[in-house]
């Protein structure tokens, strides 16, 4: 229902590709997750997490924490992908709906943006746990500014 | 402003207190973030993690998924406290604002339960950086389900 | 992205459908916006509000708590058609996201669920400004609480 | 536990006090609920809005939405206070936990500025149904966008 922006199949400019690659490897917490970046169009991102018991809550599942964190992180690289070239990116908010097990051999993200403002770009993004196939364990709904003449990185 | 439930002075039962303290030691991912149950009274909890390099985002501070993480485990050891003895916990849902970079040596959260319901328990937590002192860089408000008979673990 | 259950072409049982419409009737609040209830299918409903100076923010559209009041019932009423018999509904919190300025001769929120659990529903709604087309103007996420054995009305 | 930056006993400059209450009498619906702003500080807004039936759910206690439009105005006041000059302000997202029925014969909302950044203000507000006594029914957690350079109205 949500009017989507992303996961089209209209590939990425290269260097915002390489760009949006780039600064997802600057986070030392993704890595420390062994989450990857599956998947980028104009406005739309994946990223994956295998399982390990370090990312688990006490029942053995993966941690909301991470559900949430492969989440926010998709969101923000999904709004990258339309943020102003020399901008970078503030997460504002977010909040995520947990609505079953996050369980299975892996963890999936799947961000887009509903809407892009020139300031505030709004994301959704769906976590899905995989076993054999996907369940839907998790909504959520950010928001995320840009700030312009400031770029991400020297 | 809130009404705070919270960070009493009264201590609590010893034996809710290691069976909080049993159940955050079963999350592989708190003990992976490096965090610490600091502070438990009835309905409240402190949870800390020291800096690492392994928990930033792309600045170089703590990634917000270190905050939303340790803030939600702490609103369920609170809430932790104020359960009917049998039952199981299961987050239900949160918000966070990011409030300011989450900077220091050290982050901290702390939580405590709103409001506790029979079926659903409500909490906020802040989260804060310390750097020589704390500085408030989220605040979250969260849900979370009390379910009947169906304790923790065997 | 999000798994949809609503918006199907499936027609409503009758008695379920005149339950949720004698519901939604029982809303003063909803009579005082204007508001109808113009679709209802299985986890699916619409609400519709004619603009009116009663219902204008300070720039003279429609204010956010017109587009919130008729989202959070329009999920109600998406819940309701998913609701064991018997049981009745209660708002846990909801999140809304201002997307553009709601304006237009109309305001219309199409509710759906996400996931229908026995205890916990919830849903996302979307909130659209007729003007000659319909723009997007608000996105929410809500829960919702399923009572059992407490009918709504004696 | 939130850092408190409203409710003190500074009062108010004369001409942001009128300018806020000109901004308030400018929102219809305010006036369609019967709403008034009944306390104003640095940071800090109170409204007020007495039963009516019109204002009902389906139990006949106050409709969420109301709740939600006065802490949503509220919220909107407070950041009102320490918006620069020549700005205007822009309702960016919300959540909101019902924590009780809003019973009574007034509703009080209760907002406060958590953290005023130069774009962006994050607002808290607290609403109570008043019985005799204050009770607890909702609490918020809400962004705010100040646009710099474009007065209110003209």
């Amino acid at each position: 229902m949500l009017s989507a922006m992303g996961e089209t199949s209209v590939p990425l400019a290269p260097e915002i590709e390489s760009q949006v690659r780039e600064g997802f490897a600057l986070h030392g917490f993704m890595r420390h997750l062994g989450a990857t970046l599956t998947l980028l169009r104009p406005g739309f991102c994946e990223v994956r997490v295998p399982f390990s018991e370090a990312l688990t809550q006490h029942h053995g599942y993966f941690h909301a924490g991470v559900s949430a964190a492969i989440a926010d992180t998709a969101c923000g690289c999904a709004a990258y992908t339309l943020m102003s070239p020399g901008s970078s990116l503030l997460s504002v908010e977010y909040k995520i709906n947990l609505l079953a097990p996050a369980r299975g051999t892996e963890l999936i993200a799947r961000a887009r943006v509903v809407r892009s403002g020139k300031t505030l770009k709004v994301c959704a993004a769906d976590v899905f746990g995989f076993e054999g196939a996907e369940t839907l364990c998790a909504t959520t709904l950010s928001t995320i500014m840009e700030i312009p003449g400031r770029p991400d990185r020297a």
